[in-house]
């Protein structure tokens, strides 16, 4: 380690988990671990799949948050852009110089619209999501007062069971309300079956988004016979581009996990019955955490509890261990049964967690690392942007 | 609305979700609001307990993460300083003043031990945890190498199954190798059963203290019979403050959440067998969210998901309402049952999250409101500093 990369030289209250070309040994837990090389890889496997499906994917920033991470999938993935679900991440995503921005949501209070509205001055084209009538008076309104178009995409619950519409005829309503509406542009639909990602079976996924697309078949059939063909079909996550990309319809993916993977994601079944973390994707995403006691014999104790992670999906695996488990996390603990006392204070393990996104919205930095050193920190730059 | 705190014409980018001054209406969502009336009286209760019992109270910063909150507890509630978990914590309190910080956990890494025997340089009187006599040496070295010292606290585990050693033998060993080490004051134990906090029953949670207080007493006999008599003896939560001030032996309380309060805590038993949130603490912390679809006639979706919250121990309830429900969390979004339609898009509903600490953790802001009105921005000064 040189003398500049010494950590407990920097001055008290100043945190950062690591400094470019550190040795890997030497970053402080808990933090976050890009091993860059397997994202890279992601990333690039991806955006062939979509270039041959004829797919554009714009990729979902709301899993990262991070400006650094879609610029990369833009350079080697051949992203069009981001989706992204808040318009402050929105925000942060068109400050950092992307282009093609979709808020996959609705925007209803007053002062998020007219800060969506601005977002076109700066140099992108803005896209939000729609699922009634009334929405689109107000986005009418914001646009035409800053001038500004807004592009909307109407969303059909095509059963993730939140937002959106669930009719042909509710879908033309909107739409033809949009189009018709001054600085407002209907641009295509949304329809992203989050629901059935998670599912083990390819099957079972498969008969969902069956259902999807008959669905979301349908509200484009309807569209087309009023003169309002939608010029993008919007949809697919990392459970499901391959349905998408069959489908004839969708000619746009929002894969996000894909590029990071996690435990929840890693364990779901590719149609061969194999762990999509085990050939599809590789785990680039990871929690680095320490020992930091073992006063009994045959548990460990880490330093990555629920500050360091969100359990919701479950709690995460030790990458590459077979003998150590993690098996209970408290606040900013984490208990590791080590039957055979393998582990030593001081040790570092990572962590796959169990559920990517909002385990990246409680840090700071991504440590990016390759053949044992740090090459890279990018922040998280969307953390905490939650309006 | 005054000109000066309108949110939407701050510069893009810049988010805090209000300003002083603003009505609570006009609050974005989703964020952290306090009821300021409801957090001082909690504060002044837990405040004057403690003094009637003359045990100190050491308040837990690691549940607000707040240099605000604890100044408050220290001016209204006679709070003697803050315990937290990690070094990174106790950075922030220090530096907001703070005199008197217990790292109430162990350790470790030699990078965190050097920025700890830093501290006591600041001004304030540094304490931590103990459980491996390895440790001893390696404090030793950096508050000699800094020319300061460090005060321990042997660690037992008296039930919460993490860090800590489990016999009067292993105290005493732990204790005369501080005792006896350069740069180093042995302060006292620390105690903490974390495990049986959350029991719903009095009795139960009295069982499991009971077992706690004769460990403490064991080793607390044992160190006065070696001429090591414990200045402080700490620990307590708010599922049992009580049982530690009238056990004789702890002198020194810990306790958190009582001044917040979440929907798991608040579902425990007094010893009447009434809810602790309905007459010993009152709920002061919400997640404020807003009604943003409400697409199908029976349920309602609301803004604040997975990043708005931790949801390790549940879900939300919604303050104040019968009515609705929150059944479902994901990433961006919560699903309200709400049979009768009562909701309308746009609404605010108050949350009172599973579980405070992880919870405050992921907002930058609290939003501080008396009588409708926003009083004040308190940031969330420890957010992240989980190292």
């Amino acid at each position: 380690m040189n003398a500049h990369t010494k950590l407990d030289q920097l001055e008290v209250g100043f945190d950062v988990p690591a400094l470019p070309g550190m040795d890997e040994a030497d970053i402080q837990t808990p933090c976050l671990v890009l091993d860059l090389d397997a994202l890279e890889r992601n990333i690039r496997k991806m955006g062939e799949y979509a270039k041959a499906h004829g797919m554009r994917h714009r990729v979902h920033g709301k899993m990262h948050k991070s400006v650094d991470v879609a610029k990369l999938q833009e350079e080697i993935g051949g992203a069009v852009g981001v989706c992204c679900q808040k318009v402050s991440e929105a925000e942060v995503f068109v400050r950092g110089g992307i282009k093609d921005v979709l808020v996959s949501n609705q925007v209803r209070d007053p002062a998020k619209i007219d800060r969506l509205a601005r977002l076109p001055k700066l140099g992108a084209r803005i896209i939000v999501c729609v699922d009634d009538i009334e929405n689109v008076a107000e986005l009418s309104a914001a646009a035409e007062k800053h001038d500004t178009t807004l592009e909307c995409f109407v969303e059909i619950d095509c059963g993730a069971g939140r937002c959106g519409v669930t009719t042909a005829a509710d879908v033309l309503a909107i739409a033809r309300a949009v189009d018709a509406a001054l600085g407002l542009r209907f641009a295509g639909i949304q329809a992203y079956q989050g629901a059935m990602q998670h599912l083990d079976s390819y099957e079972a996924r498969k008969e969902k988004l069956d259902i999807a697309i008959a669905m979301v078949r349908d509200a484009v059939d309807g569209l087309k016979g009023a003169g309002l063909e939608p010029e993008l079909v919007s949809g697919g996550g990392t459970g499901s581009y391959y349905f998408e990309a069959n489908s004839g319809v969708y000619n746009e993916l929002q894969c996000g996990s894909y590029a990071f993977m996690d435990a929840d994601y890693g364990r779901i079944l590719d149609k061969n019955g194999r762990r999509i973390d085990q050939g599809e994707w590789e785990n680039a995403f990871f929690i680095l955490t320490q020992v930091m006691s073992h006063a009994k014999a045959d548990r460990a104790i880490c330093d990555a509890g629920l500050k360091a992670q969100s359990v919701d999906s479950g709690l995460p695996f030790i990458f590459g261990r077979e003998d150590v488990e993690y098996i209970k996390c408290s606040d900013e603990h984490g208990v590791i049964a080590d039957p055979q006392g393998r582990l030593k204070v001081g040790e570092k393990l990572r962590l796959v967690p169990g559920h990517c996104d909002p385990t990246a919205n409680v840090h700071d930095w991504y440590v990016g690392v390759r053949n044992g050193k740090v090459e890279t920190l990018w922040p998280v730059s969307a953390r905490g942007k939650a309006y």
